[in-house]
């Protein structure tokens, strides 16, 4: 089935300190968003890719696409204000059936184990989730008090969120809600159950300078 | 008011791959569990420490409290089957009305600013138990489903449990139960409310090999 992966590269970056968004920071001496459309690429030979991305920084986003070989279709498009807005953007490209892959810019660990059966769930159930079990404690916030989770039923989402297209299209039709927060939460406001699948502790988000640290060492062991 | 840290630091460390518990691994040259005594030592100059181990380690625990300055009374005492009972053996040395720190031995690198924020809250509130906002969504999983949680309402609990006494004391009375495992949830089963404050998003528990590489490099920026 033909692959699609919707990359929403829209952050700028202030929690890390730098002026330079956090997708395009150097890890190993690319830019992370590199290395999270290297992940696609070198999973799917027949992969496309829509790489969402701040109008300011478009041109900064085909220079990187420019690097892959052109046997890969790379469309750099302009995002929104919202995560919801900037995906939608990115799904008017979307013109045939598919598998779409909508994953962060800046979670760029991702392993081709994780996209291949993202491919395979969401192929076989029309949607696959990432998420991996809490190994802390949790709390849920009521007011002023708190009580008890338990911790085996919490699950820490990841990307990429995988749906096919049809499902994902027309739940993306909705007017917008603030519960949007990511594809999951739009796809299950549509009536539609999402399916989770097990997630990976390595594929982290860079948000913060550590995490950039912690991206080094992972990249090394795996070498 | 009189400040008792128990140390829970039982863990077999199976997840380390390693042979040795992961609150002996060396972290700059020292055993983890050094840098956590070391935490609340530096903190307070009256601080007594109450480590609780597994049998076959006291006397290693032994050892590294001995490198402490003798200022600082430190016990090494055996722990149980589970957390609480592990807990519950450290409060059999408390005799009298302080503030308990219930911390996890391999989160090392708390900073004294955690420490006496969870000391002068405790001591106003009764209980002061630090949490992190989760930075990923939550989900909830319901048997084979599951379902979106406001992420806002999602916190990821921390050590040091930090209780009056006499509370935590009396709270710890209880018969067991599956749902006690951390000490927030034992003293919410007493049917005492327990009060969050800001956590630290460094404060870590030393898991995994990649961890310890974290918890060098942080250690590192604080010099």
């Amino acid at each position: 089935m033909k692959k699609i992966a919707v990359i929403v590269a829209g952050g700028a970056g202030s929690r890390m300190g730098a002026t330079i968004p956090k997708q395009f920071l150097l890890l190993q001496n690319k830019p992370i968003l590199w290395h999270t459309i290297n992940a696609f690429t070198q999973t799917f030979t027949d992969i496309e890719i829509i790489i969402v991305l701040p109008e300011m920084h478009i041109e900064e986003g085909k220079s990187i696409a420019d690097t892959f070989k052109t046997s890969h279709k790379i469309t750099c498009i302009q995002g929104g204000l919202t995560r919801f807005d900037s995906v939608k953007n990115g799904l008017t490209q979307i013109t045939e059936d598919c598998i779409v892959f909508v994953h962060d810019g800046v979670r760029c660990l991702l392993s081709s184990d994780l996209i291949n059966n993202c491919y395979h769930q969401a192929k076989a159930k029309g949607s696959a989730i990432p998420a991996v079990a809490a190994t802390d404690s949790i709390r849920l916030v009521e007011g002023n008090t708190s009580h008890i989770a338990d911790r085996n039923k919490v699950r820490l989402v990841q990307t990429p969120q995988t749906f096919k297209s049809n499902i994902l299209l027309e739940a993306f039709k909705q007017p917008y809600q603030d519960s949007f927060t990511d594809e999951a939460n739009v796809v299950e406001a549509f009536g539609k159950e999402v399916h989770l699948i097990e997630g990976d502790y390595n594929n982290i988000k860079i948000t913060r300078p550590l995490d950039l640290i912690i991206a080094e060492k992972i990249l090394e062991e795996r070498k």
